[in-house]
């Protein structure tokens, strides 16, 4: 473990697009916005190619730049690695980054297979060094606060949890084979991109999975073969087709330990819906819902609300009793989905300042990657799975 | 068959309760609304309790009562028989009154089995009779106009239905063990109530079901014994407690013939969920929300509006271009859930005339049966049930 | 008056289009769902069209009609005259009505001018006869929930009413020059049709205006001459051009005797709003806002909730708690406009046999017609005026 | 004025509270993700206590502070100064910077008066500098969206705009007596504050206004002296009482150039609403609606649109084709409050180098203030008054 002498810890990050762009950003407003108990430093990105990988450092503030991701873990002026990069290369990365004493982050899924979450959770044990997996929409005031909530027993008894993850930008058949739909490279579709961010907040705000069916499917099985043009954009590069070898769609029933029951849905196929992120929760004493196109917003019910006042509140959480927000701006102006990486982010700086992984951290990984190896055998075998 | 002399048509019912209560206002309605090819005359209702029945019959304008069902079909100036009883009643006054030549009307679901249920359309069919089943949600203006567009093509290949019914009404375990929570009255608990409306509903706008995959639970296995004191109102009689032998929440996952993916949920466990039951479509064209709580509004998304200007339009279905509104008020002014039973019974009667059965018919009933049968296998079985 | 010494009260109607449907289906629904203290007997109907009137008598139910609206009155069967014809007709027929000793119940508004409305409150009085005003929207039931939980003091102080009532079903200009459009017949447009209705919500909610300042605008000064078909539909009849002699849109200004400010505005030019009749009102302790197009909802802030789940609550107001709902279905089951006529109508056969006219009467009638004279005469004036 | 021999432009900071860290953020965020003609160097800001100013330069990331403003326009190594004080210090501070030659931006309102307004535009047009006032809502992607459907006709002739501006910050009696509640500092009160803000934006959609009637209201005219001590909250200091000498509550009705009428408020007397920025526009071929506790929505209404398929389109302003945020994240991926003010100051900043002071600039700020003056004359007068 890199020892902490100084105010500063120096981040590495490996990738630099969507999601990079997006952790950049978050460390350059966590001290404007909050005092963490050590400052980062953007230090360093890598990536394969130079004048891009260049131009990004420049443009985001980066103090230098490698070509390879391998350079970034020898640097001794590195305390942490920040993997951004596509899911199939995320194990080899972080279990070399850990060997080599780096503290972690890294985007979600957290690896291709169970196998590999677990070796790379085994490594960063080992290695003794603060890891944490970017399942951002936990940071979310809105569901913080939803969780503070439940973890006050103001909902009582967990009946039900209900959660769709709806996307809309590949229901044309002209969309391109991007990385994203490629098995080898992601892993899965909309369960392992979409569907890992409900499974996570089932298991934040409703406890642990005990079995689950699920169905899987690909509407559109041929493609142009194409790239990622940005963000979720992308172009067809010729008339060449390519097979897509992941779900357009997951949907699956649940158990969980404390007797709740789960429906879920993850799918790139349900038109209007361009991000769509939304829950449900039901307990004896009361409700929950939240949708992240209105993140700000949680809609709370109470069972014990006076007769003939009953009904959900549609509560703006902007306010200085809520999560994190105390931190910006006066109540009702409200912040968007960078936020919630702040937030995360946040909470990592802490966590390597404190010696301590805060949750998601590995261990919630490699659950959740059970969990979706689960989804999927399931899926195959039409059988319910046992966790 | 009853042959049709005149413009009227003499309905005997059995049973007075909620639903008696709902069909006697619809009769009332329609000629003052539609011109109905036949006018409907309330000749008759019945039920055990004399007085109880004497008295819905005055307040609800029914010419006469009968405390003896069977008195009803034995009586000539009876040309329909709509029953309204609890569930394991249907099959047998059904069959009694094909067998007497009445059209029949009867409440949701079917019979208690798909035994029964096959039974009753036999006999239907062998008497020759119009026959309904009363899956009122159909005849909602806007569900009746999401039909029409899917049937246009206006949505292309579906892709998703996913549809809740979620209410709240026995979340408290001192609510008593009343009819609807006894398997031998009931048949099936959220199932048979309410799933069966979302099950109809999915069939009317998506199509078949071809396979599905269940799971049920009853939240609270004991209740105190009592009885409904009207609506879903209901109160314990004593200290006696009795086994809960329904489900108090089903949720099941469906494939369905066109390909597309089904999500269902029924509960009675939903906080703060009075009778919210919704659905949402997803094709390749455009998509459609519906919540009954907000019953005039349907929500249609249209991937091929210009770009920029996409997303869900908030219809208020209240115009003379939409089905059936144009008989009310002016575009705006909104009716309720007895509009649904009146355009359904209307449709019923003009069946009568034209010697057809509207769908849903004892066919669908059937059909809908052998859905909720397989949903209860499933359960059982905790395999994918093929229909 | 008019002793009554059956259970029934012999009801006789002047008109029968739009608001004569209305108030013909809520007679036949009132002994159906309540128990009034007299039944209505639906009597005769009176029209100048022979044919046309006798279409309506046997379509809706009514036992006789006339082709003149005064015999009507005179005849001895008729113990109540229901006033639904253009406004210019109501005070002649009023008057008539009231010095044959009928009770008396007028669509609103009660008059062209404050000298017509006075002359009737004062033949009302002399006569010792029941009246009433139809402002309807009192009396749907979220209306009466928010009425009593102002008068327990719930709001506190109250400091702001906003109220609009939009709607858009002139904004074509071939949309003909219907009696709607024509001073001489309805007195004025947008203001006495729909602003009338804001401004009694407002003194019925948060108590007597006590100045007001205007502005009156009509966007389309000429319009082809036509004819109401139905609703709020219309056609021309030809090419002829007449003058659009009344406001398309008004809105004002006010200050209420409790120290609270107003905001109304009542148009027939919003386009997207078929009948947006809507209001927020804010007060020291808590705030309200309903909307007619989810009539049933009511939504509630209270400031005193625990900070952190302080949001508007949204409220279905279908529970048997609330004002007159428990009437009719369970919890969630929504009803619509036409229910608002049965409960004011309700009222008012009860007002007859307790010898009371249930507000609004004549005399909240009489002070509507001076606030809209007075935002006439400020907008011709351009001046505050106290009322 | 500053010649432009860099790529930089130098900004000098007058304040630092709520709007002082609004615009740090804004500056530090612009070069990250869009491209500016010229990067912003946070080079100073000032402050009288000098243990707070220095400590917000630290925080914010500033190079530099001063203890007097007039040190600041001093100094060479600074291009632009950003007025981020209370009301009563905009005209002397933005008169010296532009004598200076400095480029200005300033928070609104421009100034307490008419006249003092004047003078500062009189002086940015004699220094040719670059000017522009902080009315941010332009600046939300939805609103600029709006703007741009309004510009190419798709609403037609306006008829209608009627604009909310709702917190309820003050409406506890033992707030206390802030800066914002004096006259003398703050030039009015909710007027001011929020309504400054809608009259801007009606302005930017609508167009100029013509004349308009008003109303304004203090409700508690007393309060214990006290300070703010971050973004909107504050604290009393004791028992001494202060009299507020500006409105709580405006409200004022308003005709346009082009025949539009208006109808505004703007409260801190809303209970419930935080920061309730609204508006709707209504025309002649649609209509729009926005919201800012929802402002990454649009909704907008075409009367052209398919018969029955018409009704307000919630549009999730969050795609490449809308303004502004293709510069960040994914469709449907939200932004807050803050980006409006990223947007604004990167305009400014171009305006610099392009030697144009977008829109709004001084002139705007100028006639902003004559409407503001005008609805506080016809306050006292109640008389329309014509602009």
């Amino acid at each position: 473990m890199v020892g902490l002498t100084s105010k500063e810890v120096r981040i590495g990050m490996v990738g630099y697009q969507f999601m990079g762009k997006m952790h950049s950003h978050a460390y350059r407003d966590i001290p404007f916005f909050f005092d963490p108990k050590v400052k980062p430093v953007l230090q360093a990105i890598s990536g394969r190619n130079e004048s891009a990988v260049k131009e990004a450092a420049e443009k985001m503030g980066w103090a230098s730049y490698e070509t390879d991701w391998r350079r970034l873990i020898e640097r001794d002026d590195i305390d942490v690695i920040d993997i951004v990069t596509p899911n199939h290369t995320h194990a080899e990365i972080a279990i070399a980054a850990a060997e080599a004493g780096k503290h972690i982050i890294t985007e979600k899924p957290l690896a291709l297979t169970v196998e590999e979450a677990e070796r790379m959770y085994e490594a960063v044990k080992k290695a003794n060094v603060t890891h944490m997996i970017c399942h951002n929409y936990r940071f979310v005031p809105a569901v913080q606060y939803a969780r503070k909530l439940i973890e006050e027993g103001r909902l009582g008894r967990i009946f039900h949890v209900r959660a769709n993850y709806l996307q809309d930008f590949i229901i044309d058949p002209s969309f391109p084979l991007v990385w994203r739909l490629k098995k080898e490279v992601s892993g899965s579709g909309a369960l392992g991109d979409i569907g890992a961010h409900s499974i996570d907040l089932a298991r934040f705000l409703v406890g642990d999975f005990k079995e689950l069916v699920s169905t899987m499917e690909t509407f559109v099985k041929e493609r142009p073969i194409g790239e990622m043009s940005g963000g979720l954009s992308a172009k067809a590069e010729g008339d060449e087709m390519g097979e897509v070898t992941v779900d357009d769609a997951t949907c699956f029933l649940a158990r969980f330990e404390n007797g709740a029951l789960g429906v879920f849905e993850a799918t790139r196929f349900a038109g209007g819906n361009r991000n769509k992120n939304k829950f449900e929760i039901n307990g004896e004493k009361g409700s929950i819902r939240w949708d992240m196109e209105n993140m700000n917003n949680l809609e709370v019910y109470f069972a014990d609300d006076e007769p003939g006042l009953q009904g959900f509140r549609l509560i703006n959480v902007t306010e200085e009793v809520h999560p994190y927000v105390g931190a910006y701006w006066p109540a009702g102006h409200i912040i968007g989905y960078e936020h919630s990486f702040i937030h995360l982010l946040y909470e990592f700086l802490n966590g390597i300042v404190e010696g301590t992984s805060p949750k998601p951290n590995f261990e919630d990984g490699v659950i959740n990657q059970k969990i979706l190896a689960a989804v999927e055998k399931s899926a195959e075998t039409k059988q319910w799975i046992t966790l």
